[in-house]
């Protein structure tokens, strides 16, 4: 039975929609039909072979959009809370990802890819080393994702090593299934030279892909790079996601609204890192394609998007007023924007968009009072994780009623494996005695 | 059998503890023994009519504080979202307060417990109108509760009302069953005069118990009092829970040290509100008492003690380094802090403390890696209601795997009540079409 209907259920289209009552057909990995529930007897008549859902007393809304994020990095949650940005960066991750390996990134990216189904999470947009094994892992989960390999500059060797992986990784797995798909990531301006960003830019239009790069990150990045020769490099050319962009100016934002940059917001990580609160209610005022990110556990430490929404929603109202960024700005970000942003037909529920969806348990105490005005007020600050009943990515279940449906390796060996890496990787570390003033080998930057 | 053993757990002492695995004793309310898990059979011989609770793979920490809020308002989430805190209280707020009655306040106070007990809140500290309502429903559930009548000024007769409400909850609920406790609560020093607060002062000490009143708010308050005149009425001699203090300066800070006032931060309802950020690396450095409060639902708009950990701890890293306010700090804040505020032994997992505690399932996604050395880190950064799995107070079960223990009336009952009596509070709200420059009735405030 390639048809699905779910029905009974309140349906929230888009962030700019009201709830109403309906049905929804879906043929493959598309949704086909939106059938109000009064004359579903009527429509229906003419569908056959259809496996129904009944989803009385649940909401469905559009699959949750996770821009940027580094699922390996799993293995890092709660390594490093109290540091300044440079102890983490050189004295905590650089000296452990040079010890990871494929089969370790593999397992890294299975945790973080169920966190995030579990949490409604149906598209997630990567950019790490190892992408053969996060594209895997996205594969086998049924999750979509966006995987760049992380680009940096070093040596020609090591610049020309890496580039050949991405373009691997892009060979092998793009456009499988028609749900993974391989972009280029340069690391951040910082770390890669004008010339190589030409490369780069070059190379995506060769492969007609999408970019991922980090953008004015932290404070000290604004010294060592001008916006505008990041454009005249024709990075900008292309599909490109930027993180964070915390420092971005009012020439900043003119020159990313200019080019369409999209930009991912990742509040939790800027602030944690004690980088700040990018300027996005500026932002989307000039009409910037803003979206949502988690960035990596290691600096968050979750992938959950009801959290970023609500940490994100009340950073802008401090900095810009209580009045600002309203609920549906919040919501078109966690969803259709992304979808704006990978250039395909995601984050709303219409006919002919992909069959991305989420269910929430509207019956739950986070929910109340569950009048349906409110709904879209109770996802952005009250929903968590519990509340999710079901992920469909592609037009297939990932996760319903609690139970992970694309596994298919217990759940426990997961973990054990997860864990066994963790242990094999600290203990490599902890053998190795690593100083602080640790140069990164080639493996990653 | 009034003894319980909770077995084959790892236990948190407390927030300055390593996760242990041992079996915890209760006795009536209380911790009575820990018990190292190698010596459980012969510690455990000579106890008698037990009823015992395998936790294998659990981790219990001590119960959630939950230092201020309003439970009665979780008839107002949602409604107010994207306004100004006076738009917010004049316009939003005050006008449907006016409309509540007693029950319609239990069943308010009721959805805010059950959602607090299930997210691991065992204490919280109320301040609102009906306070008799909201002392029935925190005894009816099995919570503990420290509750106070909000006291405002209007005319003579409006005072006497409220005061001697206020005494009538407290002849009514105070210490039963060791757990329901009445305080007595200024609204603020704004809209209660001085000599008011020196009669309330004395009120405090004649009956011995706390006091709760909102501080330095918003940037407005700053120009109406001075700190050093609350402290001359002598409200400051009784144990006091100040909420916000966004905006205490150095004198402030200095007032609230040496007068031992116990500070609530609500991170996310002073940001939402567009207040700002309360200065707590500061007054942590000057030996100041600070817990965690939600707020109410109306300004939150939720009441999880776990995203405001992790809102707070972001703030405070964003505003004074990432290197600042560590894991333990903020676990102590949500848990002993609380305790010593309330003068309870609450906080702590140690023999004479109050059996309140919380289980959490560490083979959680969220607790991932779970090693033993991480799982302060993950409670702080990762962890969602998702991963409670049973929450006690005073040696009672409120909530076990995902089942409320202590409600009598079904679960479904109460939540159609709280909905039918949401519904007749907007109607009638509707139906009386009110201006923006409301002025309250004596109700309230």
């Amino acid at each position: 039975m390639s048809k699905k209907l779910l029905k009974n259920a309140y349906v929230l289209i888009s962030a700019d929609d009201d709830v109403e009552k309906m049905n929804i057909l879906i043929d493959k990995d598309e949704i086909e039909d939106l059938i109000p529930v009064e004359i579903t007897n009527k429509r229906e008549q003419g569908i056959e072979n259809v496996e129904e859902f009944d989803l009385s007393g649940k909401l469905i809304v559009p699959g949750f959009i996770n821009a940027h994020t580094h699922s390996v990095m799993s293995y890092f949650r709660g390594l490093a809370d109290d540091v300044s940005i440079d102890d983490w960066l050189f004295k905590y991750m650089f000296p452990r990802e040079d010890l990871l390996e494929s089969e370790m990134a593999y397992y890294g990216a299975m945790v973080s890819i169920l966190e995030m189904i579990s949490n409604g999470i149906t598209t997630f947009v990567d950019m790490y080393m190892f992408t053969d094994s996060v594209a895997k892992a996205a594969y086998d989960l049924g999750i979509r994702a966006y995987i760049s390999r992380g680009l940096s500059y070093d040596t020609p060797e090591g610049w020309k090593k890496r580039l050949n992986e991405n373009i691997g990784t892009y060979e092998k797995y793009n456009g499988l299934d028609d749900r993974i798909y391989i972009g280029f990531g340069p690391h951040a301006p910082y770390t890669v030279p004008i010339d190589k960003l030409k490369e780069v830019a070059k190379l995506a239009k060769k492969y007609q892909t999408h970019v991922q790069i980090h953008l004015l990150e932290s404070t000290n990045e604004k010294q060592l790079y001008n916006l505008i020769d990041i454009e005249n490099t024709g990075l900008f050319e292309v599909p490109t996601i930027s993180a964070h962009c915390v420092y971005a100016d009012e020439k900043d934002i003119e020159v990313l609204s200019r080019s369409e940059v999209n930009v991912a917001y990742n509040p939790t990580s800027n602030m944690k890192l004690g980088n700040g609160i990018a300027p996005i209610v500026k932002m989307l005022e000039k009409g910037i394609n803003v979206t949502f990110g988690t960035d990596g556990s290691a600096s968050n430490n979750s992938l959950n998007l009801f959290s970023e929404m609500k940490i994100g929603a009340i950073l802008q109202k401090y900095k810009y007023g209580p009045d600002k960024f309203h609920v549906e700005e919040i919501l078109r970000m966690a969803w259709e924007n992304g979808g704006f942003a990978l250039e395909e037909k995601l984050g709303r529920l219409e006919p002919g968009f992909k069959a991305d969806l989420v269910v929430l348990d509207i019956n739950s105490l986070e929910f109340f009072p569950n009048d349906l005005s409110k709904l879209k007020s109770h996802i952005v600050y009250s929903v968590n994780p519990k509340n999710v009943y079901a992920s469909m990515a592609a037009g297939k279940w990932l996760y319903f009623d609690g139970k992970f449906l694309t596994l298919k390796e217990g759940e426990e060996k997961i973990y054990e494996q997860f864990y066994n890496y963790y242990k094999t990787l600290e203990n490599k570390h902890n053998s190795l005695n690593f100083s602080s003033n640790y140069n990164t080998n080639d493996n990653c930057r």
